[in-house]
């Protein structure tokens, strides 16, 4: 009958999302409520917008989070550009290309389509061939699939969009903070990312960014609430959404932060603090440790004898992929890591479940402690399970990576 | 240039949220992370649900959070019960009601009003007259308008609903856990509440419940997600939102545990802890607890001379809204109280800009200290600026208010 006090099992988490948090982050946690419109709020608030704009490498004026998990920022940025009957394209290669498909078709747009086996990428000039076919208004596309661990380049696609006045948006969600995102350079207009990946902030908050052409459409389709000072407004082109209608949240988080909803407090603080610890460590040097411990695992993977899944040439630096060995379920393998190891690794979706097994190296959980935990106990439950491997190569291999490394590993 | 560590002044926060939240709570949410099916994770999921329907007073199969704030809950119920064309009926006696109607139309409802001079509350009779004249699908009403301070009596009106197979959501954000609100006994199909209130948890989450009939209605408009096992379906009546889509959100929080978003893990934590305290506390002694400072706080500023604003006998029993003397600025009272005092307390919305002052009472910072801390400030900072009050009579009627309970008054 009584709920005991909170115990939860320290995990070593080793999927694509939720990974674990930094302590510090935990920490900043526990600092009290301060007023929405607190003074000292208002700083912390400018300052996470400052330092958004320093992770998504952009000189936007907007960057924020929306409050809600990745996909709320993904239908904040789809439903206040979508306006009922635009042409937007979105080019799909795996499981998160069918979810803003979905949400743009929900937003009224008619969408189209241009697909690609699991586990390949896009050409680019494929997209941009798709692109002078259908001349949408908006090209919505995921630089990150964490459902086959394949990442699309951008920088040609997002060029041809600027020079054609086709407007682009990003689902970075997995990449943001342990992948290369360059906003401005690669010309993207709107880019969306979550918490819980490699930024290492728990789920809960989709900070995105956008530029001025995507501002003039939020502008043009404003309309202002009744029951503010100021009066209401009516527009026929209105935002379908309330909650995630960015020209209001853009005016929250304003100098006039004209009131719309209770910015979620302490995931704000959660978020100031992860930021602030991307910071520190600075961006170039995180993407790199980002590599090294990818380099460590494939590396180990490889020595083990396992079989990577997907085209090796697009692979998510955060996210590594491999074939289930035949006559094994991956269910098993995943039950041994989590029961015996407390190490959890992820299955996927659709076409792929049960083929592939998906091992995460993100934002805090990208360690060499957890590198070597999850080659170790991978080994242990592959043998179990009558896998052929090569015994005691992993870790060896693993660790030579980080003995050659340039620079000492600290973490 | 550098960021300093997460530094936040200690308020006492007597607003109608977000206001302060226990120790515990926040301790709760510095556990580490879990994957979001980790088995243990999905427990905590489970007693959080058991928890809020202890709490919305409630047999419904379904109570679960929505990851977002509290209008994000409000529009999840919206958008996902109404249907473009549909009838809805939303009485409005202040700024939250203009909210909901503002939602409600952005959902594609024929929204029929009746509006209440701010201040009042409807006569069930006058909301009951309404729906026969305008045969809604849904009524929407607000069941603590935080913006005047009123609490709308909901019985008769859901009793009516049921009687008349109209629908009935109400917007308790406000109220939950600080005023009674009976889900069943006053025939309620769906009841949104907020956790940054009377809940006493950090702003981010939403947690709502519903009935049978308006799963009824989820469920004939479910679409699946393509990308996921088990294949798509189309839908013509599919909800607006993909986020916010009840029909989604409620196979990911059943037994099936079907991929949605990524759970809030942390303020999920926060929500269980707080739900938990609420437990040990027990429902009905925490309502009387809101009473017994409420007493105090409107004696005491009886006995200091100030005018209380709003129909008394509808007040709600954590917010009380007063008069701003004649010739003083609310802004100047409200500076003085939260640069001298540290005492936060809130101004309000549209008409009544300026004339009113609004001190919340709710959950954790319903205290008697705080009770006390607020009496102290707002004598000093009315004297202050001008104002006649009658001297030291405040705290001495607050103190005897307390002195009197027929229990102890520990907090």
């Amino acid at each position: 009958m009584g709920y005991t006090d909170l115990n939860a099992p320290l995990r070593t988490i080793m999927t694509p999302g939720p990974v674990e948090v930094d302590p510090r982050v935990l920490r900043a946690m526990t600092t009290p409520i301060l007023g929405q419109f607190d003074p000292r709020f208002l700083e912390l608030m400018n300052e996470t917008m400052d330092l958004l704009k320093y992770v998504f490498q952009t000189e936007n004026k907007w960057a924020f989070p929306v409050d809600g998990t990745s996909r709320a920022g993904l239908e904040a940025v789809l439903c206040s550009v979508i306006e009922p009957g635009d042409k937007v394209l979105i080019p799909i290669f795996g499981r998160f290309g069918y979810l803003l498909q979905e949400i743009a078709s929900r937003c009224g747009a008619e969408v189209c389509t241009v697909e690609k086996e699991w586990g390949q990428i896009f050409e680019p000039e494929e997209v941009i061939n798709e692109i002078k076919k259908v001349n949408p208004k908006l090209v919505v596309i995921v630089h990150g699939e964490t459902s086959t661990g394949r990442l699309q380049p951008l920088e040609e696609i997002g060029r041809f969009c600027r020079e054609n006045d086709v407007l682009i948006a990003v689902d970075a969600v997995a990449t943001l903070a342990g992948v290369d995102v360059r906003t401005d350079e690669w010309w993207l207009d709107a880019v969306i990312a979550g918490t819980q990946k490699s930024i290492g902030v728990p789920s809960g908050m989709a900070p995105l960014t956008y530029n001025d052409r995507i501002e003039k459409i939020l502008l043009a389709r404003k309309k202002v609430e009744r029951g503010l000072s100021g009066g209401s407004s009516n527009n026929s082109r209105r935002i379908q959404s309330n909650y995630l209608d960015l020209s209001q949240i853009q005016d929250y988080w304003g100098p006039d932060h004209l009131n719309h909803h209770t910015e979620a407090t302490t995931m704000l603080y959660g978020l100031r603090e992860g930021l602030r610890i991307i910071k520190e460590e600075g961006l170039e040097a995180r993407l790199k440790r980002h590599q090294l411990h990818e380099k460590a695992l494939v590396d180990g993977l490889e020595a083990m004898g396992v079989e990577l899944y997907g085209d090796k040439a697009h692979k998510m630096t955060n996210v590594t992929c491999i074939k289930v060995p035949e006559g094994i379920k991956d269910e098993a393998i995943r039950g041994t890591l989590i029961n015996d190891f407390g190490v959890e690794i992820a299955t996927t979706f659709g076409p792929l479940k049960g083929q592939i097994l998906r091992i995460g190296s993100m934002g805090y959980s990208c360690r060499k402690e957890n590198i070597l935990k999850v080659l170790g106990a991978l080994e242990a439950a592959l043998i179990k399970y009558g896998a052929k491997v090569n015994r005691g190569e992993a870790l060896q291999t693993a660790l030579r990576v980080y003995e050659n490394s340039s620079e000492p590993v600290l973490i």
